[in-house]
């Protein structure tokens, strides 16, 4: 099944589950299909792990946990892949900064495979033609039926061949969805980090539920700083030991030079310029990377409970 | 879906798998549909687990967790649900005492909501009426034909419209689906605190699954100890935050002038007289209010796990 | 439904799902279907709990959480059943040594039940005829046509109705399924103690998952020290409590003459002379006797990360 295909399928379940999990649900006179997890629609935490599995076009799993109490007293967001690079990459990665007129949203889910414009698939391929595609938009305001004839362009489908789901940053699912990246954003730095991540086969990765914020720039703060400082990830894969013990201490966030505050706290200190901001940064606390060809463990990083507890409680 | 249907679906899913799970399935002579999950019939976890999602009519799930080692060595019980008011208060909550001649019993599940003779529904809405009704009975005594057609009657459904599960406290289910009430007990406690719940949107709970007690007396303490010293509740709700400041030092069982001691203890120096037991002991130890329209947190409570251990072990 | 009948229906699950959870599937000519959860084809994680399933016949659980920080960083693997002796002892345990002219592989799954030549069974019973049986082999070198003609004599099923699903202990799957038998161990010993282990109704156990080896002499060590060392295990039994406080402290592996150093160290130290290790090593870490007959905890062992730093990292 491909990537838009399987997402589908979870959008329908979504729709057939909508008034249980407060899922708001909507056809445009175009025939796109509107799913709103956090915006008018109350959503929640179903709400928010369907969300999240949907991004992952439904390869990969995500469930809420115990707390971990010597980090955070909320639940744990788990999630887990054995197609690491389709479901994060290919899929959950926020790569496609959809801007059209006045609407601006960064749109994550399987659209970008069927649209393929990213560079990111010429490393990772997984490029598919799909006559239904499915994005979900981190957004506090609703894509007009342009937004959906855009993307129906984009990705080669019509309008109606687009299904949409949003939710704002600051809403439980969209908090939710957020911090189920903690693989995400360990394969997207080892990439930018020039590893090739095809070798990886396997993640698993927790990091905190934050409290919801009241506005979505709190928001951002608090989901990033969940998986800067709370996130740990394991990774199984195939490569040198050498290049491993060498690459596992550039992953987590610690190996950042903005490293250590919360992340509302950098955004301010450089003036609110994102591009200031050390790319590097965005990478889970902890990283274990498990060689499946030599059978060692490189592990570094380090959870960082006192920068959580002033970012969820600032 | 309503409540009874949705309750009356996992009963069905409940005889389906009768057999794996060691539930007692029995049809009386009037037509009432009695599930045995730990009384004659053996029950256990997934018994329990099922047993407990049907107290909550399906609007929030439930689950087995790891321990937290440094509460109690066994098995913690989860349980989450987007539709709080509906899952713990229209149908978990014990709120029907069933008196029919010389049978007793508590009762919780939807039939309550299609009775709707608490006061509580004048405050949280969910009445319903349904063709099919499903209760849950906290006893050690299989429910009579007559008390199949008195609940029938309660309701308006006949006789043959009524599903009734039991298990005594003293069983596996029976014990897992008490420790399931965290979120419960913290929303009732709120509305007896004269706090208007229906802003309450999602709730998350955790409690330690007690070892089960040879005889319900003990099981009714080592539960209500699990929820009281072990328990631990999320709640994210819209609300000011100067009403939540003050109202969360007074949720946790902590706040009751009876807290310290295993419930039977403090039972036995009430000479065994429910009533004089302060009512606003039944609370979850821990409580974690956030706010979904200010992001703030408010936590209050501690967990206990030298209570634990007197109850559990003593 | 029949234990081969219930682990059929998890084959023709997983081979739905092949190509997502990267699943082999063959059809040999003589008609016998092979899944490979690990060796040419890749497996993971979802295709280790799929196996453990399986080898448990479906009648148990199996799930990963997050990781216990005090025991190893890595993800926890969770057991959980209300069929032990079935689930277990009747199908999970790997009883049969299948040895045919060259081959030679530890086999485990309900094809036991359906040879029934194990003396086991006469003390747990669960013998069953089955037109399709189930296998699973912890092996690196898949069966032959004549293997499956073989084990479909053996179990009066015919070759064409046999599934055998074979992983290598050091893949994913291979250790996570090996992982999953923390409560066998348990039950295993018990019965070797000459215990009456029909007694036990429900358990539940963990251990964690440790890095894959890169070959299957240390990853037999590895995974029989993540029981070994980080299981622990609850059972709920029905028994006397003088028995049980006697008997739960032989049960845990620090209980064996040969406890203390991970298991290859111990196998060198035996000249790799597998009958030389004590057969009452093999048990978790920690076991919890729930009496429901008194409502009693017996418990005993203790955890030993040390030890498993030393074995996972070594």
């Amino acid at each position: 099944m491909s990537l838009n295909e399987s997402a589908k399928r979870l959008c329908d379940q979504a729709v057939a589950r909508a008034a249980e999990w407060n899922i708001g649900v909507a056809t445009l006179e175009n025939g796109g299909r509107l799913l709103d997890f956090g915006l008018a629609a109350r959503g929640g935490l179903a709400a928010g792990a369907c969300l999240a599995e949907i991004c992952l076009a439904g390869k990969g799993s995500v469930a809420l946990a115990a707390p971990n109490h010597d980090l955070w007293p909320g639940p744990t967001v788990l999630v887990q892949t054995d197609q690491p690079l389709a479901a994060c990459m290919a899929s959950q990665y926020a790569g496609w900064q959809i801007s059209l007129d006045d609407y601006f949203a960064m749109g994550s889910g399987p659209m970008r495979a069927a649209r393929g414009r990213e560079k990111l698939f010429d490393a990772i391929g997984g490029l598919e033609t799909a006559p239904h595609v499915v994005g979900v938009l981190e957004t506090a305001k609703p894509p007009t039926a342009a937004v959906f004839e855009y993307i129906g362009k984009e990705t080669k489908a019509s309008a109606a061949g687009v299904t949409l789901c949003i939710a704002p940053t600051s809403s439980l699912a969209g908090s939710l969805q957020i911090v189920a990246r903690s693989i995400e954003t360990s394969l997207h730095k080892m990439h930018e980090l020039g590893f090739d991540i095809t070798c990886v086969e396997s993640g698993f990765g927790t990091a905190p539920l934050p409290p919801v914020a009241a506005d979505d720039m709190q928001a951002i703060g608090r989901t990033n700083d969940a998986v800067l400082y709370g996130g740990e990830v394991t990774l199984w894969l195939r490569a040198e030991d050498d290049a491993l013990s060498d690459l596992v201490k550039k992953i987590p966030s610690s190996a950042s030079r903005d490293f250590g505050q919360p992340f509302a706290d950098i955004f301010k200190h450089y003036a609110y310029d994102f591009y200031k901001i050390d790319p590097l940064l965005f990478s889970p606390a902890v990283v274990n990377l498990m060689n499946l060809a030599t059978g060692r463990t490189h592990r570094f990083g380090e959870l960082q409970p006192a920068v959580l507890e002033k970012s969820f409680l600032g």
